[in-house]
């Protein structure tokens, strides 16, 4: 256990593994901290005040929980999904959650936006032939006038939404709350919906939370439903696809391509089916990760900080209930 | 030779290669159209009121001309760039030379987008890492507030510049005519203030046609004048750039990257040297050619054909002595 220096109260534990958040020092006489590891956490978080899960890959949080003494009153997690820290017993415990909503927006809808075009212009193909020595001219896709279904509406979706209109793609949403109007997606429909927009898309960008309402959203059923020329784009979580349902559609040609940034494991194993299925593209959970976003990360905690130590409202409050910040 | 059926007059030849142009079947009775390959050329053009390049990829034309005999008056080119048509003896002939602008633009833009994002992202590396199994996570660049430098300010520029400043970039023109104030690039900057704008740039984008101006305007000078972080995206013509200088940049890892879809031999030929240089990516000269750009083309040519026969003014009307068709 690494102890920080710094005055006793209060104290705030750090679930960490590698690399440890910047910027605590500015905290010196205001809070103490408490740098622990995974196996360091239960102990610490009985003379925890408030917990920061700078290590927001770890599954220790739920296993740590109920703790045996004062608990945590505040947690904030170092990423957007709050899937690996929420738990029944945190949910119950009367705890405050945060989370780190807007770092990920741009990056993520850069890398959406990127992936789409890569796709539409067929780029693995192009890499492929450039490997073999081999001029493989064709025809590509345009983007302009294609449809793009973005499932999830909060930040990410939204910034999302706004990149691939500005690229030339007609976009609609599916969120919690429906929108006749809305500036981000023209119409939001609610989740129910789903199967029935499917077949519109061209592109179905997965970017919901993982909850009992969206897990496995994506199988054989809404897949089957799908164009058969549609992609789709899963930044979220793992668990929003069945996988087995996306590698038959792939393998079958039911689908013309995917594109996964998250696993139901990671990171993903070498021996994983997924690695070789054809048209997907996979890539380790970097959509949003990008040069400098974990000093964004760590500033948004100090932030968070300096509000709590002030008895200030928090920014990014999670809604235990349905396990994400909502939003308006 | 393979003559249309249709009255005498007038006679349009049309060099082809692989395929013909759609819809010259609604000219019945107006024009006679006389397909010929790069062979039957020269005979048919003695003959010929009008040429229609549809084998844009040709280089027939330069040889075939001066015409012994009456020479077409028109000489329509089914591409952007018409470098690979003019040459002295059609420049000084009285002949009317136009293009295909307009059909390019905005799949041109998408492709390039698509590039940069890519290259922000390094798909290419997560691609490589795919096909080893490898779980190759890493943090990778944004593209907003970053900054692109646009070489040509025609519309396939100008629509770049529109796309790389909607997904967040800062963009600036190189182009023919100053302009302190432009809706699409801000700033257009002439020609000859290139290198000084080199180094402030994290993309160089080359959208310029091939003139004797522009030919290896990126050379050793250009290329050390570069960020190291900077990249490169030519899907203008091959010969803008000087090809060794640029290996040797790539070798050398002055700049961080480049991608090419023209170059001076195409196809490629498999024993090039630039299939395998470090952080280049290679593609077949297909950035333009979406699904339906050759219906685009031909109705493209159609509409100047009704014009021509109409003796109203042409569309896409090249300046001889500039190279292109000169904006506003």
């Amino acid at each position: 256990m690494v102890t920080e220096s710094g005055p006793a109260h209060p104290t705030v534990a750090v679930l960490y593994a590698d690399d440890r958040p910047s910027g605590l020092a500015a905290f010196d006489g205001r809070a103490r901290f408490v740098l622990v590891t995974e196996d360091e956490l239960p102990a610490a978080l009985k003379d925890a005040d408030a917990l920061l899960v700078w290590d927001f890959r770890s599954r220790a949080v739920p296993a740590a929980w109920p703790v045996d003494g004062p608990h945590p009153r505040w947690v904030h997690v170092a990423a957007a999904g709050v899937d690996t820290v929420l738990c029944p017993a945190l949910r119950e415990g009367g705890v405050t959650v945060t989370n780190s909503r807007g770092v990920f927006d741009t990056p993520i809808a850069e890398y959406v936006t990127g992936l789409v075009l890569a796709m539409a212009k067929g780029m693995p193909d192009t890499l492929a032939a450039q490997r073999e020595r081999r001029w493989a001219y064709r025809e590509t896709e345009s983007v302009a006038g294609r449809s793009a279904l973005v499932v999830g509406t909060g930040p990410i979706g939204r910034a999302i939404a706004r990149m691939l209109t500005a690229v030339g793609l007609r976009v609609t949403g599916v969120g919690r709350t429906e929108r006749a109007s809305d500036a981000d997606f023209g119409t939001v429909h609610g989740f129910p919906a789903l199967p029935g927009l499917l077949g519109d898309a061209d592109y179905v960008v997965l970017a919901a939370p993982l909850t009992e309402q969206t897990t496995g959203m994506i199988d054989a059923a809404a897949l089957a439903a799908m164009r058969p020329g549609a992609r789709l784009v899963n930044i979220g979580r793992g668990p929003l696809v069945v996988t087995a349902d996306l590698v038959a559609a792939l393998t079958a040609g039911r689908i013309a391509g995917a594109a996964l940034d998250v696993f139901d494991t990671e990171p993903l194993p070498p021996d994983s089916p997924l690695w070789t299925v054809p048209g997907l593209v996979v890539s380790p959970h970097m959509s949003g990760d990008t040069l400098g976003w974990r000093d964004d990360l760590a500033a948004l905690f100090a932030d968070n900080l300096d509000r709590w130590l002030a008895d200030q409202p928090l920014r990014n409050v999670v809604d235990l209930r349905l396990g994400y910040v909502p939003t308006g």
